[in-house]
């Protein structure tokens, strides 16, 4: 390959920023590594970890550490640490039930959280920007990391365009093209980065990233509160589609008699296998809150057998969709998150035998199902791994002009 | 980036590679191109540019031609024309009224191609393997192309596993876990990979490629002969799910008491939206061939109003599973193939209809449905472009040694 002088400086520039990236990704997904380590899972020389590795020092992102290996021969490899508080991300949550916040550090430490219920129901946009703006704003000065900040992430339930966190539709808050985005980046105030993206999407990261599904690639994370969402991760990406709205698996068509949809439609997935269809199953019909699916699971718990049938029941539909979703996505895992992860131990069964009798042998045969494993806390972390996102892929953006020339000077 | 010279080396290599990999699938796809324009649509330098198609035109894969432009200033920049007698895949089809083989040429020129009709029916996978053996050697020999195969590609209809091209169902044939891949290499005999997948997975390779979703990233083509299939390309890349399986849309359960699926369910997608529900529904259950449709859309063309009844319900029933597909991926297009583009003039209006009531307004907003381009040769023509693909990825591998040292003699 012949390249011109100018050319080759730029390319190595470009291959610097990519190799950045890389190591950066590692120390944020996998946490501390020796140099070693990262010379295996990144496939750079020695060398090129040491220079990289260096910059990060110098500007404080990582401290290297003498690890003290045991029994194992020869000089031990430093061990490099990504310093979370040097730089961090807020994720918030508008959830059916509550919002949360949360600040993460590099490498993923939850450094602190908060949540706070919210009686269900309609409610202003601007009144949910202003709450979650007085549930954020003391969590960062009280962790004094307002000059460590990169972005905000935030996870909402409702369907979302992901170019300007514009919400389409969120039926549990009555809204319909809502710019939340806009509203949040104006009552934080932070300038930073506001990306909006919905929960479920948002519980599939997590899930991948430090949940139930790390090194999984193919992967659906059911989420389910009122309705039913789900987000997908395809050959390890997120799946947003043409506008960001892809998993809307809530609204698949499973019932052409079936019960109207606060979509729209009729007979949709979640009006199946959604909380109020086991609650009305349950003899609960009107009740639509987290205490009542709490009363129905209580007394399964207890052997009440309406309960149990009614989650036999709502289980069986929950199979129905998954079999369309496994002949659809080919996944090897689902995880089933919200109210299905605490229905699962009632509902296994029924999936496991609807599947059988209804997914396509091949899909069938590798996938697995089973609960979440983060709760009620994976859209939080998936909000804030969603804004870590741009400083994972190019954080030399973010490094301070000093770490180049300490770096230049050692080199 | 502190790399020791050795290591300098390996990526300077791997860069040639990767470079070369990219010139070669601009021209397959984009066709004969200037080096301006190759400078333009890569990003690689002019020099480098020169390099590499030195490279390839001293192993004849391209020809470099002077190109006459009209009144346009400076010196005409050559035109680099991929050969497609220089290196050519097979690509075989196997449907359910008829088999197919043709011979692409890199560029994407069919050399040459020919189907034979099949009788419906249940057939022993040697003797398909025979039949198209038999028809696909000839191809090769009248068109001297032995020395030029670099692959085969075989479109399936039927749930294939992607990794050794195990075909786990295919209903139209009466074949479960039938080893076709190997079946096929081994009557074909020409010491090449034989790469097997579902044959609508194929057509919306080939609608991406050279069909009605050049430039289109997300979409999803539909394929419909007497069983409904899918192909999914999500952010430019075929869904292909664990093991490549995805894009069963044909099994989405749409119907709980509906009628019992050939999979073994009941109410699949297919049930209601494919060829036997508009036969049943135009009066002529049992009946299941060609013909048998073709007459069904003869009279609807002469406004037989049974035909046409039986066209709206099919109609109403394909936008169904189309809304949950547009929830489900959040496609920009939907490209109907096989009896679905045939069917299309008859159904557009339901279909439209049927999204606009049925779809989330997000997604329902940014999704054209159109008719295939490409018509019957969708699936063969992807079959060829999926052989072509390890030649894509890396073409240094295929360039015969004689080519290096004529560019490092140059250079």
């Amino acid at each position: 390959v012949v390249v011109s002088r100018e050319a080759s400086g730029q390319r190595s520039e470009t291959v610097r920023r990519a190799n950045l990236s890389t190591i950066v990704r590692e120390l944020h997904l996998r946490g501390p590594l020796s140099r070693s380590e990262l010379v295996g899972s990144t496939g750079l020389t020695r060398g090129a970890i040491r220079g990289l590795i260096g910059e990060l020092a110098a500007d404080g992102l990582v401290r290297e550490e003498r690890s003290a290996p045991i029994g194992t021969p020869g000089r031990p490899s430093p061990l490099v640490r990504p310093r979370p508080e040097r730089a961090a991300v807020l994720g918030l949550d508008i959830a059916v039930d509550s919002i949360g916040a949360a600040l993460v550090g590099f490498g993923g430490h939850v450094i602190d959280h908060v949540r706070v219920d919210r009686a269900r129901g309609h409610l202003r946009a601007e009144r949910i920007a202003a709450d979650l703006a007085r549930l954020a704003l003391p969590l960062i000065e009280r962790n004094d990391a307002r000059a460590s900040l990169i972005g905000v992430g935030v996870a909402m339930v409702g369907v979302v365009r992901l170019s300007d966190g514009l919400v389409r539709l969120a039926p549990n808050l009555g809204w319909q093209d809502v710019p939340l985005g806009e509203l949040l980046a104006g009552r934080l105030n932070l300038g930073l980065p506001v990306t909006v993206a919905n929960e479920a999407d948002l519980g599939a990261l997590a899930e991948h990233r430090r949940g139930a599904a790390v090194g999984v690639d193919d992967l659906i994370y059911l989420s389910g509160e009122v309705g039913v969402g789900g987000g997908v991760i395809v050959d390890g990406q997120p799946l947003t589609g043409a506008a960001g709205y892809a998993g809307e698996v809530g609204h698949m068509p499973v019932n052409p008699v079936g019960a109207s949809c606060r979509c729209g439609s009729i007979g949709c997935w979640e009006t199946e296998a959604g909380e109020r269809a086991l609650l009305r199953r349950a003899g609960r019909s009107g009740s639509s809150d987290r205490a009542a699916v709490d009363a129905v699971l209580a007394q399964a718990e207890g052997g009440v057998p309406k309960a149990l049938a009614a989650l036999r029941e709502t289980g069986t539909w929950l199979g129905i969709g998954l079999a369309g979703l496994v002949n659809l996505f080919n996944p090897s895992l689902v995880v089933l998150g919200g109210v299905f992860g605490r229905m699962a131990p009632f509902v296994a069964g029924e999936v496991e035998a609807v599947l059988d009798q209804r997914a396509l042998r091949g899909p069938r045969d590798v996938v697995r199902v089973i609960p979440t494993r983060l709760g009620a806390d994976a859209t939080l972390i998936g909000a804030a791994e969603s804004a870590f996102e741009p400083f994972l892929v190019d954080p030399a953006a973010w490094l301070s002009p000093r770490a180049r020339p300490l770096r230049l000077a050692s080199a």
